[in-house]
């Protein structure tokens, strides 16, 4: 990879800002639990898993900061500032996920642990949940790039490859691995408003050497009427137990052109994406981001000053529109409430 | 209205240059046909019904341009000017009905007119275009109109205003007079790649005071599923003798996003936009335009350098997705082969 995502490196944690991809690479420094607060809210780092991954060291580098004297006091901080990173964003549930795993972490720390040590374990736990993603990313690769075979062109949406990840990705992680024994197009939907798949998707496309065409999102319709792709494969910022997933906004009209055109739609994402606490996608939390990421863009107006706007930053893709869901432990195949329970009763055990 | 589209004044054509807008109101003279071809094909003047009345214009002024000595000459002209604005754009057939008239009443003149009078004929046409295209809108929203009572919410794609014709609009007409009765949102698409729904659309709806919100293409489904609309009316470019109705890009996936919502979808459109020579939409030629629209934006690029894409400027709905076709005969209904062949019958009749 020319990049680095995330990087931790000199006791301190790094971020390529990809609000300024593709025109300009530059690597942001984080000093403590606001400025990652903010690199997240802001999108400068982004995609499910890779915000997981940022926020555990975010929580790591707000805890080292206050320096707290005891124990007792390192457990209360930990709660605290894992409160505040997961008040960043509300959709991807991989954020609460890693900040649960080192609040966990914390709070089993035995009385005799030094502060010294506890900073050691929470920082190691961090640079776990690092390595996992970037482990899970190549399993999700290599279970779902046998769903590519044979296709002339795939079509996704928004960027799901290792800027998304701290790997090699997700969605993008089976299209790369595919593309490794077939030749195929990827169409890239550039995802407004903040245009991830122009910016992020083409440009790790390119980099990786493999053909692609960038179109709006409302071309993905023209694309499969003339028969250009085969297969659909997105990424997913919080999936139920009953397999809707929620992802970025256009995801699912994608999906249902998709159904329309008999072109199968698959998602790819860790089993840290998954939310069995809710049932259907009807429960996931929406956000909704402000006006002017539609109405302007880099600073100049494109609407009437004054102007209304509804912007939903993630929809949900029923379930049913789903042809199949790449995990790290396979891939899982309706009915999802099934084969999802039966995924983490597998790695429960393992 | 506060703006004209196009106007005769002072013996010469005005635009209003579209793609400034809405940053900037400039008004365009065009002094020959190469002005008008230019205009129409960058899109400073746009919208099926508009180019056509434009293209009448431009016709005129380009053959009193070259001053021709004779009848003959006249007429030679009229053809060899013709076929040239012809070329402009390819897939709203307006553009060759408007220009086919002019021909035909070219054509269709004594040998003993004067050529100053051939002049003042083919002007006329122009103005009886204009004039006619404007009444054609008043009775598409008169026709329309009740089709959205009860509405609480509509959506709609691209521009079809004022901006769009010789008078008050097609899908827009059908809104603005709805409005007058009924008090709802319209959720306007911004219309990617060159944003006729955040510059145009939103803009017209302003200046009328219709409620309305700002969305990005792939978001009409988040609106739908939230059951924000109850119905979706758009413009057309070509519509085919079964109903398959040509339009901007992004309204055949919208439309397809409507029927999985249960959301009827109408398209409203003149009769001099229907094509009854093409059996289906099949054989509508679909305008591919260049990168840069996708690839930069106000002159920044917005994706890496060397991207490919694929641009189809329009794409098909096909007839059994659309619940009615506003015409200013009356609204048709499928079967759309039998209810469109009625409607040139009573016209021709009339």
């Amino acid at each position: 990879m020319p990049f680095k995502t995330i990087e931790w490196k000199n006791n301190t944690v790094r971020l390529l800002d990809q609000t300024l991809l593709p025109n300009e690479v530059k690597y942001l420094p984080i000093a403590d639990e606001k400025a990652m607060w903010e690199a997240i809210r802001m999108l400068r780092v982004r995609g499910a898993p890779a915000i997981g991954v940022a926020a555990a060291y975010g929580l790591y580098v707000g805890v080292a900061r206050t320096k707290p004297k005891n124990l007792k006091a390192f457990k209360r901080t930990v709660e605290k500032v894992a409160a505040y990173l997961a008040t960043s964003r509300p959709t991807a549930v991989n954020l609460f996920w890693a900040l649960k795993r080192c609040v966990n972490v914390a709070s089993l720390m035995c009385e005799d642990t030094t502060v010294s040590a506890a900073h050691a374990e929470l920082l190691a736990e961090a640079k776990r949940i690092h390595a996992e993603d970037f482990q899970t990313c190549e399993l999700i690769g290599a279970h779902g790039a046998p769903l590519l075979t044979g296709c002339n062109g795939v079509i996704t949406h928004c960027n799901t490859g290792a800027l998304a990840t701290a790997g090699m990705g997700t969605a993008l992680a089976v299209i790369l691995k595919a593309a490794e024994k077939t030749c195929f197009t990827v169409f890239a939907d550039e995802t407004r408003p903040l245009l991830q798949g122009a910016r992020l998707t083409a440009w790790e496309l390119q980099q990786a050497g493999v053909e692609t065409r960038l179109i709006c999102d409302n071309m993905a319709g023209s694309v499969m009427k003339r028969g250009m792709v085969q297969a659909a494969i997105v990424g997913a910022d919080r999936i139920a137990a009953n397999g809707d997933a929620a992802n970025k906004v256009g995801t699912m009209p994608l999906a249902i052109v998709c159904q329309f055109y008999k072109v199968p739609f698959y998602v790819a994402a860790p089993l840290s994406t998954f939310d069995l606490k809710l049932k259907s996608g009807d429960e996931i939390p929406i956000e909704e981001r402000s006006a002017e990421e539609i109405t302007t863009f880099g600073g100049r107006s494109v609407a009437p000053r004054g102007t209304q706007v509804f912007a939903p930053a993630f929809d949900v893709t029923p379930a049913k529109l789903i042809a199949g869901i790449v995990t790290e432990v396979g891939v899982l195949r309706p009915p999802y409430k099934r084969s999802i329970a039966a995924a983490f009763h597998r790695k429960g055990r393992s």
